[in-house]
């Protein structure tokens, strides 16, 4: 942590902060330079709240420098983390890219069958679908609970896809681990820390949303919160950020892929359909996620996109899931993977 | 709702987005204009997923006509709704301008007792303090749990001030609640649909903060949350959005307050310290939020920001705050308003 | 500028570091931290590109330490600027602030001539209006041109109001300051160098609009650029920048008044009109303005909005005007200001 | 277009509206809703200003429907233009995708010549390089001007490269065109409309960067000033936009091609220099652009990075650029391009 002084501070007021940098058990080592001191904190001292030294008379702004996750980091761990979806099953950050698909909602029998068999079948490794739904609106379609959980489950049995389904709070934590291989943690949850530290008391990976307007180290951190509860196995998922942009629902920023690959262990995955918000982007967006270093892909894919009880815009329908495989196929390949 | 067609589109698919509206228990009204064709959808089913119609070929783009919230919205209440904080105490959405203020965190008795007699001194009518806290970092402090709260009890014994605090998940309800007067929802939960519900049951005011990346149209929709769950109390607290300004720690857009004045009954209070995040900033955005009409205003203020446990950097002195209370009321005045 | 390394960074990287920037001309000083080395380097350098610096073998990132504008600083000149918007004429930057107000457009004689009148009687110094109109669209109206310019000039004789003109390139520059007393800088050329040098080379005021998404230090390097060509006298304004919000034209960031106050002695004023896009909500960010310190308004006003040419929708009238200097003149009062 | 009323807005008020919307020369179509009534305005006409009518008693808002432009469109041309970088030379938006890539500044002969050799060995198609560089602070390297022009021709004259400087103004234009071949617009001008026109003039292409916060429409109207004053080769450019993102200098939105190939019949490239400002980012985004749909890319590239007088942290060496052409090739034929 470095602390810039105003122009003028006086060495009083460098006094002062040198002082209190002490009081918080970090060592200090002032620099005098031609227009600005600065005074370098030393110490790995997490817990202190840096801003405080802000309201010190005189002291200009907070310069940290320690990055304040440590076990998602590569400081920690070097190597990229592989991930079991489930037990013996595929795995996520390997050298093979994970293809998860599925509805928004589950909506019926019907519909999720055909639809995991159609994910199946286009060579996708995992069966997303919502049971318990956070909506905007308190007067939309919020799931069909614990019997859509059953019918996930149903489909597994069917097609062996690992099940991946959003928590939407701490009470469906149990149940949803009951069904289901992978919890996702929804990007309005990114936050939620007593959902985050639920989710590390579980054995099944988990795989977090990046929140809408999140920055990077505010995701991180949140992965920390599982981590540092117990659970290691978290996937990251991008999702799309907010930004004044209006032809998308969100701005798919894909250069977080590589800046995190530079950052963390953790697995990335790409989800284009919130990505973007629009069908017709999602084909695209899903060659340039595994362009840029994805290691798998999160697709909404529903059987009759027009009548999808939820997120019908952004829904490719299972036919073109299943074009979309050969030139994703071709661009892993590309980029030294396979699909 | 309006459906706008490509340049393009041929009779064939007006007809079949035409069946889809009929389908979805609307009355469809066919516009053809000189380049487009424009389908408007008459009907209240404000249940209907409207992004699914943007899959039927040759649609452009999907236009919601109808506001989604309805309770929150002046169609249903045309008179601004005044709450009362306590039984028999202060009321905001009225005339008078209700200040709450207090420490980011309760950190310790005499620091809260502190804080809360210079509120009081200074003509505050709430304190302002947080006893379980959502931290960024699993390692900051996490705050003093129950034991804040009873301190916060103890404050308001003494002083008379109404007590707003945090509540950070449906775990925690029923301690705040039992020991505080109005319940406070984080920006990072203002979509956890569960802590709305479960705040729609109780029978305390609920501050409800603005998300940081949050619309309106989804902010009053999770206050919708609310008083359809059964709590016809919220008040909205505006505290910045998140924008690429890096001056400050948030953007504080104070046009929402005559926009939200516009469109809801609720009271609307300002935060300008997690507004700009900056100490110095903060007596100027006090006095702009009466300016512009704000009913409240919620400060954090700290008897030695240097060494508060969070949030030092945005804390005012309670001198800053007492000397603050004069150009508030003459500008409450000159707007209409008392404080 | 201080360089931090990554971890893992060995002493041959920090000593390649330390030598470019001897190379650079600046001095270096290492210090050695518990997880990261960092590199202060000492001097003023503003030329020196500090980004070629982060390509060096474990470089992590950099850090400015020094604010590069310095004419339009604090640092060397204490005291604001008092700027005369014509010889003999009104300031700006004093106690008493300015209203400027007036079409986004001039249109016909009877239209200027009216509001001209109507800003006079309200109190306002200046008059605004555009001759040659920036439109977003080449189909759109682009302005009066010269004949607009004398319309304005005529203003000026009956009510002795200051003009205020934007130019558009540098093409217009003489002949916008053979009939104006202030030229003004629109938002979308705030970084168009070559009118921001030709406005330098004038001895108008230039009133410089920041840029939609200018960041402070942007805006701040641009009024740099037209002081440093030898025009000191350059009126701040902001107008309001773009978010994600989408209830506003623009996201009105008020907190960059006092921001500014702490940063740069040249005056800032606001524009509530562009600042939100809609009528309904300039009156309140006007009151706003002046309470958070600003030291004048732009105010887009028109007889007739309904039918104005260009920003009818955010475009008072001038009965609205007048009724607003009230509050406008209790609330600078408030402040320690007067109107 | 269509005019939302307010809830309770009655007859009279929808009569008024129906009467200025005749009045501006559209027909209009009234449509009763559940709640509220829209007006719908029939006609082409891109030179009214919607905004006015929101001043209209009770009027909610106003949805434009149609795009405003009209030569860019697919509506006008359906088919891909495909453009010559220079006579009998490259073409970009056909089959093949175009590599251009260069430094930043033309900062000295020996830099420039082995910068195109390069480039042309790695098997680009065009040399970039600015010999007039806009700079945000007037103390930055301004370009060497003419110099720069003559050395970059010489480049072209030893590798055939064809040649992409940026014009910063309307009085460069001639010079930059009397040595280049293609003419490039930078974010900061993409609304500095006397240069749109200017270039509009010229009979080569034009490379025109997208604002940092353009809007997709906003840019599709600039394009549409260059067209619309004569000139038709328009290539458009994204290289990234302002978010709160931070770890990147700029958000590259990779949507956008796809987007734009629905849209415009345009030529689109990506800058990831821009696009992320960092050259650890730029492979990827590389390979992402290419499998997202782009017609080329515009990289830059310096043979000692460290060294370059601005620019460096987003600049890739010759060797880096040349390493990357396989894999780039690679993604290139699974999305049916060749490079």
């Amino acid at each position: 942590m470095i602390v810039v002084m105003k122009p003028g501070a006086t060495q009083q007021d460098v006094q002062h902060v040198a002082d209190l940098v002490l009081e918080f058990g970090l060592k200090e080592h002032t620099i005098v330079g031609t227009d600005r001191t600065v005074i370098a904190c030393i110490g790995d001292k997490r817990s202190v709240d840096k801003s405080a030294l802000e309201n010190a008379p005189m002291v200009d702004r907070i310069v940290p420098i320690l990055a304040p996750y440590k076990m998602a980091s590569k400081e920690v761990r070097k190597t990229a983390s592989e991930i079991s979806l489930m037990p013996g099953g595929p795995t996520i950050g390997g050298a093979k890219i994970a293809v998860i698909a599925g509805p928004c909602s589950v909506e019926s029998r019907d519909q999720i069958l055909r639809t995991a068999q159609a994910v199946a079948d286009a060579g996708g490794v995992a069966l997303r679908g919502g049971a318990f739904k956070p909506r905007t609106s308190p007067y939309s379609f919020q799931g069909m609970g614990e019997e859509g959980l059953e019918l996930l489950a149903e489909a597994r049995e069917r097609t062996g896809l690992a099940i991946v389904t959003e928590v939407i709070g701490v009470e469906q934590v149990e149940v949803c681990a009951a069904y289901s291989d992978v919890l996702q943690i929804g990007a309005r949850n990114m936050q939620h820390y007593p959902l985050l530290e639920a989710m590390g008391r579980q054995d099944k990976p988990v795989l977090l949303k990046r929140g809408m307007s999140a920055k990077l180290e505010e995701w991180l951190l949140a992965a920390e919160y599982i981590i540092n509860a117990g659970n290691p196995n978290v996937i990251l998922c991008e999702r799309g950020i907010r930004t004044f942009e209006d032809y998308v629902r969100n701005t798919l920023p894909l250069a977080v892929v590589p800046e995190l690959k530079e950052r963390t262990h953790l697995p990335v995955v790409v989800d284009p359909s919130h990505g973007t918000g629009h069908a017709h982007l999602v084909p695209s967006m899903c060659k340039a996620a595994i362009a840029a270093g994805a290691d798998g892909l999160i697709v909404e894919c529903h059987p009759d996109p027009e009548r999808a009880t939820s997120d019908g815009a952004q829904s490719i329908t299972p036919g073109a899931l299943y074009d979309l495989m050969t030139p994703l196929r071709r661009i892993a390949e590309a980029v030294g993977r396979e699909l």
